[in-house]
Formats: structure tokens, C-alpha cells, sequence
């Protein structure tokens, strides 16, 4: 892995001047293209070894590159915000939009390497987290993001004769401080779990190039001309490659899916219904408030046929929960930040802090229901969408966060009395639009659409709860009964 | 203040419930209409005595109105990401967009009252900070937001019966703490201060409405209404009432200003340029290191002609600064969701944390300059905005945020000869566009709105300088010098 990088590289100034005339010309217009286009955005992750010159070469790029379309993301301490969070959301909320190039300093594979070389991840957990990476980082570049992960090489005789030269001068003597001692004392540590680390991380889509860091031109020269051709090879070549996704659905073979073993007509009685409300609504109250809450969050996710009583639903829970503990996201159209960002950021930035709780009115699963049925994206871009969710929904209960999800279903007779009902009611009026009414002629092909989503996301720690909603006092007590034995069963209660 | 809510106002169940059947349709219809237009937010502050029912109230309005626009801001103890910066951003980063409802559950009155009570804050002080919220309020008033502040009142015997019938309910007992009791100790002291505080900060942009707490009915039903006949008038009258701006800006009679004054002749010659420049980059590459700095924070805003050289002299001072401890925010047009926000909020949003720089190239004076000029925004929009800068800049100030302003001006001449460079440059072409060339011909009136600029917001915490930059090599020395001496002055260096 890091042989190339000890053959002791280095260019010399007059060679470098030259190079660096027409390089930064044609830096400057490619940058320019890139912001025009405006199509995708650029992550340039620079890691290595302490003293390897990775601030040095950032700050190269500021001289070469226009710096008001560059963005440095620092990640030293998590703040109090991130720390109540799961661990990625600090990178999701520093992704660079589309058009704009985001140069990391540090990045998700700091702590993994460090935690490995403390002893704190075995292993096997290392390969667990590079494998969460792999796909992380595959999400990055189906989304079209441009991803080039540099990793700057020193060896241990070259480390020590970095330090000693930066130590030597005493504009820049205070870069070296005791942590880069004790750094140098690590480094074989280091290279044997980098180098295994880049190894499993070595993908087609983010594949690593190590850089000899010992001289500063060779390596200024080479993360430049790498940029200038990744960017000059994305620019021209439309459609980013994809990284396999799964293969098509195979059609079911006989009738029989989950959606048609629900009994519609489960009901509850009216009394039933008051006493029912009052006991899950008097619980639930107790639970989020409960100390052991304090260290969790809850994500409560609804999604269900058009009327099918999702907002009844919702606020049946919100009515038992204090209104400062919880936000009520109604997603619709993304703004113009969400549109130039990954699918998932604009979820991603509503997850809540510990002790609180979201609830998402319709969620990330549009992309395998609308999107996928209207075909306002890609085959390709729904199918890897499972996956993608999975692994969201892992994340977030990985951070403690309990993820609860409904589907709301009725039936396409209940779905038309409904809608009567509601343009016929002056403050339901505007709960219609021409939109659902013309859903209503894709009935078949949201059911396969939600029979496929129940299949491939329904998964141990994020199950679908299909809700038979055609009697709504059903469907509420159905949901609000789960969500209190849900955060039962994970508080411990 | 506070007599009519001690008259004992209550509602019985039978009336409330036929009242409430009217008002949550009318309700409902107000919200969509708010929605629908998107035109403007509305803010709900819910202040109040410990159990007078705010939290109550605020769950109930989740019952009236539609929950997946409504959101609940709770301010407790601040993240360490608000205590690094000034202490209104926790509020500016939570202010509702356009179209929705934002209820504070605790709002920028919370810390002033406590603070008052503790003796924390002498009267003058609190005076000085009631200023500074009428300004606020009167600023987010004339951005379109309907601000509705309540105050719910209990006498000391009301609180008292208030805890005793809580703490005598299972199911509400957990809600009377210590610090409740220890609150009724304070009652007097809290009347006092509230008194005052709703005195002078009963504008007619955002008057308090006072209600009485004892009864949940009436307070319900009185916020409710409130709400509803605010949103009616404001959905049925289009501009909202401005609060009085200055009057307009009296005309110049000699030929004389702070430009004329400038000599744009001035110039250095490269070798002193060289020698000048090593020693303010590495004077300045000291500072922003200094133990001194990690306790403040700069923001550094980049104003002048087209072809000035904002980006040439931004890179003379980025090139000595760390790329983790910068970022520059280019201001370009603004976003949908910046668009739904008070104008400074895109520049709010962006102040940095303590120890971080943030340099804006081209700022919040675009809207006393291009905006002014161009006739973006009306008159009385601009000619407010001087105000609303002082404003900012001095919330800046406090919090420890050094500002450093900087004018660059070219003439005609000078301006000319560049964009024809430009044209020829490869790299630089896309640096000129068809507005630069059209922005020419309003030569005289960028003049004039500069000079009324400098006029109007060259403060001292926060003063204007002005770069002569026809010669760029002086306007970067100048500029770097600038900032130096400024940060030296700041931090007793």
C-alpha cells in the first residue's frame, strides 16, 4: 500500500513553478465549470500520518483554487449537539452542496483509526465500521458526489525528520507539540491499521491515493493534478458510474402479499375507543418522560395511503407529549439547500437530539413509493434506496435512537368516501388536491410499491407496523399502543 | 399591567366547547391561508408566571391547529455551540419561516427577567436590553412577521392553589419541582420586574397581551381568539405597519465626501510590496493564534466596485490563516429558505464560534447598496437596514466578535482597464459578466449610496475602512495592516 510512497519522490522548485503556471489556469476552470453545472459536489478527504503535510497542502489549494467556493470541514471535538446525535450526523450537516468543493480535514475515518489503534475497536468491529463506510461513501457517489480520499505517507525516519525540521523554525516550531512525539512513538501502529483500513476501503467509487509526504511540491503537485483529472474526467462524463444496486423485484406468483393479509374491517368501539385512548395516551406520557428516555430519542415515521388518517394518527401522539419535547416534520418538496445535498440530508438533519422525539408525516421511504411509482427518479436510484434506508435506520438506532414505523392502510372504496367527505368539509377542504385524486388511478402500483418497501425494510431493530386504518379509531389505538410497547421494550420497562 | 387578569375570569365547560367547535374551523382556514400565501411567519411568545398554563395552552393550540406547521422552540440551557457565539443567535437560528407558526416556549425575554430577579442585571442594564428587543421585534415586524407575545399572569395565592392542585394529581404531580415552590417565593420580585419589562416593551409592533392564568378555559380561548383576529387582519391587510424609519437621507451640498477624499494614486512598489507583505502575514498568522483570540472571533466583511480586488486581497489574508480556522462565505442570491427568513438571517447564520474567522465577500450592505440602487427593495426597506446593521454589528460586538469592515474603490478609469483584462484572461473571464458592464452606468448612484453607507454605519466598535485600491498591491497591504492592527488593539497585544 505505502511502497510507492517510500521511494523517496521530490520535484524541484523550478519544475514545480512551471507545472503549477498552467496547472492553477486550468484549476480555476474547471472549479468554474463545476459551480456552473452546479450537478454535484466534490469531497476531498485529506488524512495521514502527523507532519505528512496535510495542512500545508490544503492550504495549497486555497492559493490555486477560487477559496470562496471551497470549504474546509474541521472536525476536532464533537460539540455537545453532535455528541447528542449519531456519530455521522456531524458529516451529513458539513456536506458540501452541489457546485461547491468541501475539503475535509479529518474525516469518518479519524476516530475508526484511532479507536482501533486504542484498543477501543476490535477488529472485527474496525471492519464492520469500514464496511458501513464503504457503503456510506457508495450512497455519496450514486448521489453523484465526486469522492477522492488522500492519504499523505510518512515513514517513521521521515516523520521524525519532519518534526525536527518544523521544530527547527520558529515560524512554524509551534506545530510540533508532545501529541506529535507520542504520534511518532505509534507510527508503526499506525501504518499497519491504515494500511488495513485503506485496503477494505479501497473502493471503485472512493478508491484512496497515497501520497509520499515528505516533500512538499511532489505532494502539492500530485492532490492537484489528481483533482484536475477527476474533475475534468467527472465534468465530461455525464452520469457518474454506479456501484452495483440490486437486482429488480421479481414479481410475486400468487396473490397473497402483506398488504392483503390485513383485515380491513377491524374496528373498536366508541367507548372502547375513550377508555383505550385514555390508558395509551396516560402511558406514553409516562414513558418520554421517564429518565431512562433521557439517554434515548424516538423517531416515529408515518407513511400511508393518501386519507388514510396519518395527521388523525399523529395527533392522537402529540396530544400525550409535551410540545417542547417533540417536532412535527411534514415533508413536501425539497427546498433548493435539500436538492444540493444526498437524498437522506434533508432526514438527516431533523434527527433528534437525546431525549426528543421527531415525527415524520410521510418520510425518506417517498423515494421508494412516489419517486419509484411516478418515475420522478431512476430505477436504478430506488432500488439502492433500500439499502441506503437500511443503513440510515441502523445508524440511528446504533446512537439509541428507537425508530417506530407506520403504514396506514384503507381500501380504494374507503380511500373515496373519504375524499368526498373531506371536499364537502370547509376545514378539510385544502386536505384534497387533483394530486390525490389522480393517485388514486395508481392504486395497484403504490401496493406493489409498498409491498416491495415492507419486504426490504421491515428489518429487526426498524419494523413496519401495518396499521388496518379503514376504521380510524382502530388505527389510532393500533399505533399508539405500539409506540408505548416499543419504548417499553427498549427502556426496559 | 396586570389588574384586568386578576378579576377572576373564567369560562365554563358548556360555553368553551360550543366557542371552541367555531374558532378551530376558522382556525384551520387562517393556517392554510398562511401556508398557502407563504408571505409571513408568525412568532407566539407564551411568557408567563410558573403555573399559569403556559405549557397547557401551548398543547392546546396543537389540538386547534394544524401540528405539521406548528413548532414549538425550547430554549433551556444553551448547547456550547450557542454559548460561543452571540447570545441572540439561539433565537435566530430557530425563528419559524414564512408560512408557519413558531411557538416559544421561552424567548428572548427568559434570561433578561431571571437575570433581573438575581440582581444579575442592574435596571439600567435591563433597560439597555428591553432597547435592544424593541429594536428586534420592530425589525422582524417590518420583515412581515406577526409577532403575538403573551404574558399569563397569576396573583401569589393563584400560584399557590395553582402548585397545590397539581401536585395533588398523579398524573400532574411531577410537574410542581423545588424550583416551582422556590418561584413562589420570588412572585413579588417577578411582578415587579415583568411589570416593567412589559411596560417598555409594549410596542405597537408587538404588544404584549396579558392574560389571566387562573382558568384554563379563559386563557385558552383568549390566546386562541387572539390568534385568530391577528392572523385575519394580517391576511387581509398586505403590507404590515412599519415602525417608523429614518427619514431620507438629506442630499449633499458641496462635492465633497469620503470618497473625493481618497487618493486613489497611492501606490507601493513591488519590493516593499514583498517585504510588507511577509511581515503583516506572518504578524497576522501570529495573532489568530494567539491564546488570546480563542476566547473572540472574527468576522471580516469585503465590500467595493466590481473589479476592486476583493478576491485578490481576500487571499493575501486567508494565505495566512490556518484553512480549519476560516471559511469565506461568498454572498451571492440568496436561498428559498434564507429567502423565508428576516434578511439578516443568512448572514446570522454564518457568524462564527469562538476562536473561528468568517470572511464575507460582499455582505449584509447589499441591501443600502446594489438593493438600494437597483430598486430590489422599497425605500423605507433600505433606509431601515442602516439601523438593523448597527444592530447586528454590535450584537457582534458584545459577544467578543471583532469586525473589520472594508470598503475598496477603484475609479472609472482603473474599473475599465480591468474588465478589458479580464475579458482577455482565460482564468479570469468568467470573473466579468454582462451586469458588471450594465453596473457601470450607475457609477454616480454606487456613490452615493457608499458615501450614505459610511455615513450612517461607521460606528466605533465596528468602523469602515476605506481602501484606496487602485493599486492592489497598497490596497492589500493596507487591508492586512488593517486587520493586524486591528486584532492587536482587541486583544491588548
Amino acid at each position: 500500500m505505502f511502497e510507492s510512497a517510500e521511494l523517496g519522490h521530490s520535484i524541484d522548485n523550478k519544475t514545480f513553478r512551471k507545472e503549477v503556471e498552467a496547472l492553477r489556469v486550468e484549476l480555476l476552470n474547471v472549479q468554474f465549470e463545476l459551480r456552473e453545472a452546479g450537478k454535484f459536489p466534490v469531497m476531498l478527504l485529506i488524512s495521514g500520518v502527523d507532519g505528512g503535510g496535510k495542512s500545508e497542502t490544503i492550504n495549497q489549494l486555497y492559493e490555486w483554487l477560487d477559496p470562496r467556493f471551497l470549504s474546509t470541514l474541521a472536525f476536532s471535538e464533537p460539540t455537545d449537539e453532535e455528541r447528542d446525535r449519531p456519530h455521522m450526523w456531524r458529516y451529513w450537516r458539513s456536506l458540501p452542496p452541489k457546485g461547491r468543493i468541501g475539503v475535509f480535514a479529518g474525516s469518518w475515518y479519524s476516530s475508526p483509526i484511532a479507536d482501533r489503534i486504542d484498543g477501543k475497536l476490535t477488529a472485527d468491529e474496525t471492519d464492520h465500521e469500514m464496511a458501513r463506510i464503504n457503503r456510506f461513501e457508495g450512497m455519496l457517489a450514486n448521489e453523484g458526489a465526486l469522492v477522492l480520499k488522500f492519504w499523505f505517507h510518512l515513514s517513521k525516519k521521515a516523520q521524525r525528520a519532519r518534526f525536527e525540521k518544523l521544530e527547527s523554525d520558529p515560524r512554524t516550531a509551534w506545530r510540533v507539540t508532545k501529541e506529535s512525539w507520542s504520534r511518532l512513538k505509534t507510527h508503526d501502529e499506525l501504518i499497519d491499521v491504515a494500511g488495513h483500513v485503506l485496503r477494505i476501503t479501497n473502493t471503485p467509487w472512493a478508491p484512496w491515493i497515497v501520497v509520499d509526504g515528505s516533500d512538499d511540491n511532489y505532494r502539492n503537485l500530485r492532490v492537484g493534478k489528481a483533482l484536475l483529472e477527476a474533475l475534468k474526467y467527472r465534468l465530461a462524463n455525464d452520469t457518474p458510474q454506479h456501484y452495483p444496486v440490486a437486482p429488480p423485484i421479481p414479481p410475486r406468483i400468487d396473490g397473497r402479499d402483506v398488504l392483503t393479509a390485513l383485515d380491513l374491517s377491524k374496528q373498536i368501539e366508541k367507548d372502547t375507543y375513550e377508555r383505550q385512548l385514555a390508558k395509551w395516551q396516560g402511558r406514553l406520557s409516562e414513558l418520554v418522560r421517564h429518565p431512562k428516555f433521557r439517554n434515548r430519542a424516538l423517531v416515529l415515521a408515518f407513511e400511508g395511503s393518501d386519507a388514510a388518517g396519518k395527521g388523525g394518527a399523529i395527533r392522537r401522539v402529540t396530544a400525550a407529549i409535551d410540545a417542547r419535547q417533540f417536532q412535527i416534520v411534514p415533508v413536501a418538496a425539497p427546498t433548493d439547500e435539500e436538492r444540493a445535498q444526498p437524498y437522506l440530508w434533508r432526514f438527516w438533519r431533523h434527527v433528534p437530539r437525546k431525549g426528543r422525539i421527531t415525527i415524520f408525516d410521510r418520510t425518506w421511504y417517498g423515494r421508494v413509493l412516489v419517486e419509484r411509482v411516478e418515475g420522478f427518479c431512476a430505477e436504478a436510484d430506488w432500488l439502492r434506496a433500500y439499502a441506503e434506508i437500511n443503513d440510515f435506520e441502523h445508524a440511528l438506532d446504533v446512537a439509541g435512537v428507537i425508530v417506530v414505523k407506520f403504514w396506514l392502510q384503507i381500501d380504494a372504496d374507503e380511500q373515496l368516501r373519504r375524499f368526498n367527505e373531506r371536499e364537502a368539509t370547509d376545514f378539510k377542504r385544502f386536505k384534497i388536491t387533483e394530486e390525490d385524486w389522480r393517485n388514486r388511478d395508481k392504486w395497484d402500483a403504490y401496493r406493489e410499491a409498498v409491498c416491495d418497501m415492507v419486504d426490504r425494510t421491515s428489518t429487526g431493530q426498524a419494523p413496519w407496523t401495518l396499521v388496518e386504518a379503514n376504521d380510524k379509531k382502530h388505527a389510532r389505538i393500533k399505533v399508539l399502543k405500539t409506540v408505548c410497547q416499543r419504548l417499553e421494550k427498549e427502556l426496559g420497562l
